[in-house]
């Protein structure tokens, strides 16, 4: 079985941006495209079946079999600024070579579709539960880095960015494609991290110049947040009622 | 080497539906089509060779070596009724890629021959040991699931399926054929759960509308029960004999 | 990079006979044909590069290098007699899918040169250190396996053949040519048994209708006893001194 | 997504030597390359990226992504003496395959540009902390381990070489290109063994009949040195202090 990229309808955007996320740390990235896509109403325009994803299926509710695969969304801008294409898949491939297939195939999207600028997206694991995570960037090049840098993003220096989200930015650069890369802070216990993603968003809404309603991730943040702290008071055992009483809540791990 | 389907002769069908059946757990949808391709002697058409199954051989009695391979079977209904195709093999493919080969492989099979429906099955982990274990569907489209509640199935409301028993009820939905999964429940512990297997065939049976005879299975199931018992007498010491000598024998593990 | 069969010269034989064995259980096959390629002095006709090898090199006592690598050998009997062509490599390649390919690659050299036997050869695993281990036997026909019981074999019933010794010999029945296994009974702990090698190839000579001077197996033999007597009468301590002195030499572990 | 050689400009180089070093224990070969680079000031005229490198991408102080890749650098010898091409790469493949993939990739551009012999390199772990490393070699053919021997390196007599460093070696010989390999001893816990780099690097330089400034391999020398004469002093706890004021510092073990 090959990878195959199934189109259901040609989107009709012009130099669109490319926003990409895909499951890892926190689920920063799948939250954050999966929150854009639906808050946009973008629609499915083609499907990545292959043999690249875990070998399994998955049902509806309805009983209906879905299989594993990454999908493309599409939101045509009425207003004034950017199209926009979305990218999403259900998991990462498991194995490296098909982490690299993905984010070629993901790419030649890009290309066919003219994409003006490639968005990935991604989680950085820090030791604190921060209020307002800090938004780390790198670039394709340095214009790039300093302009983001100016939207209020922290310039990546060194490190390194492993699996999927890395590959799609870094694969960018050798096709001649712009891309940066958006990672939130997030520590590393959470696997729905919304407060990562809203930060994330808020910096790619004020890219694309669109307003975005961002209360479904503010109610999952805030679900987030009363985990943390219930499984503080567990480990505090009967100070914690005193804590809880006596003062703010606060997020510090 | 490359996976190779080898036909011994053409199968003289018309619309037939395809079950399929690998091992996973509790052997279920093994051990079903193996009780259909018997009890129907249904014959050998074609061969599946390929570097996707493991390295290696074995014997028969008469010291004749087989490799390990995938293996269909036709059936001709000569009364009213559907013809009837089979897939099974002696093990799933080891690798993720082996299993979505092997999955396309035999779809590929089923457009060949114009398959109207596939049937794949398997067994769906519980903890009780069932004397009549529910059966669940899941379908590529709600009607066919209906249609099969409506024979008695329950239907799968989320959950996953892995494996290649999945990979071909899933991957015949981008293919536009029409599939269901049906699940027995067995519990962990069986590996040849005849019982459960009887289950997925009682329906089948009606799906395909003809009768089956299951004194093979039902003798093996026995073989399990009493199985089953000798454990628990064992992990119950002395309490056993009074508890057989006492009531009806039970299968609530 | 590809699988490459090298050719150095073209070797003149007629309907031969090949026979293969690579490192295995004991070194059994391999020990087998290393011997045999000294004996006849049979000459290397082709390599066979592959990356289905370890990703090593190897050095000569002069410091040149050698890759890891399955050799072919020839020997053209000047009497009467058939022909042979001899196939081993350093190690079996370390994937499954190598294992399937490189048996096909031996497979199509035996096609090219109208092979008309294929013996292939391993060892399995008994409880007990045999004087004079049995061969058992399993074939691609009926004939065949009966042919070989009565050179004194044991026909194989049941099990099954890892690795690329069985391979070759079950891929050679898709391929219309007839093919052997000969395994030797070998104690799981000998890393090179001898004593194995050399009851597989007293058949194997029978059945070639050469005979074969296995002076240099017998002394390796000989160590072999030598080092299981020592490592017994470490595990015994004082003992083992009275029991050397009192009676025979025996093999029983 | 495929190995690519991505080339920016045409080496403008005759009959040159090669010489590749991936990292590996100690990264000797990764330093003497990226020494001689450095030193030579060669420039790069080709890349090659593959997905045979880790799935991730790092950044840079200015926050630019770079892919994992290889990388060859020319220097065209203005004096008299070769020209040399480089090659080396952030890292061995993770996989065997890519292994003998990369090693042909590197052999091919050798071939392309009429490379006249290969030099590839690597550490050979040895108890002993030396000063003055030793350097072995081998070779594809006796002539040229000769010449090496005659240079001060000691012949290596049987063992293996993993990895790439080796495979590049080792397939020079069925190409028909000469090459031989350069292991420089080093103990196995230094992660950047300077000196064992510099050891195979004044060999090198002999071989190419260039003078090298070695400073900065020194000065990392020097900091190995210190940082395993702390490790020393840590664990003689207050012996040490003694022992640094009674003698010379030794590099023994």
């Amino acid at each position: 079985m090959q990878t195959e990229v199934r189109y259901q309808v040609e989107p009709p955007v012009e130099s669109p941006v490319m926003i990409c996320g895909l499951p890892g740390i926190g689920s920063v990235a799948w939250l954050a495209v999966n929150h854009l896509q639906k808050e946009l109403k973008a629609q499915l325009f083609a499907e990545v079946l292959s043999p690249m994803f875990s070998p399994k299926v998955w049902l509806t509710d309805e009983g209906l079999v879905r299989l594993m695969k990454g999908e493309f969304h599409f939101w045509k801008n009425t207003g004034e600024g950017t199209d926009v294409l979305l990218f999403s898949a259900n998991e990462q491939p498991y194995a490296p070579e098909g982490q690299y297939e993905l984010a070629e195939v993901v790419l030649d999207v890009a290309e066919k579709f003219k994409v003006r600028r490639v968005i990935t997206m991604g989680g950085i694991a820090t030791e604190r539960f921060a209020d307002q995570p800090k938004v780390y960037v790198g670039g394709t090049d340095v214009e790039l880095v300093k302009e983001i840098e100016a939207r209020g993003a922290v310039r990546l220096s060194g490190g390194a960015i492993t699996g999927t989200n890395g590959l799609i930015f870094g694969l960018a650069k050798p096709k001649k494609m712009r891309a940066i890369c958006l990672l939130a802070e997030t520590p590393g216990y959470l696997s729905l991290d919304a407060n990562a993603a809203k930060a994330v968003l808020i910096l790619t809404a004020k890219l694309l110049n669109i307003s975005l309603d961002f209360s479904a991730l503010d109610k999952q943040a805030k679900e987030n947040v009363e985990a943390v702290q219930r499984a503080k008071d567990m480990s505090r055992g009967g100070l914690a009622h005193e804590a809880r009483k006596g003062g703010d809540l606060t997020y510090v791990s």
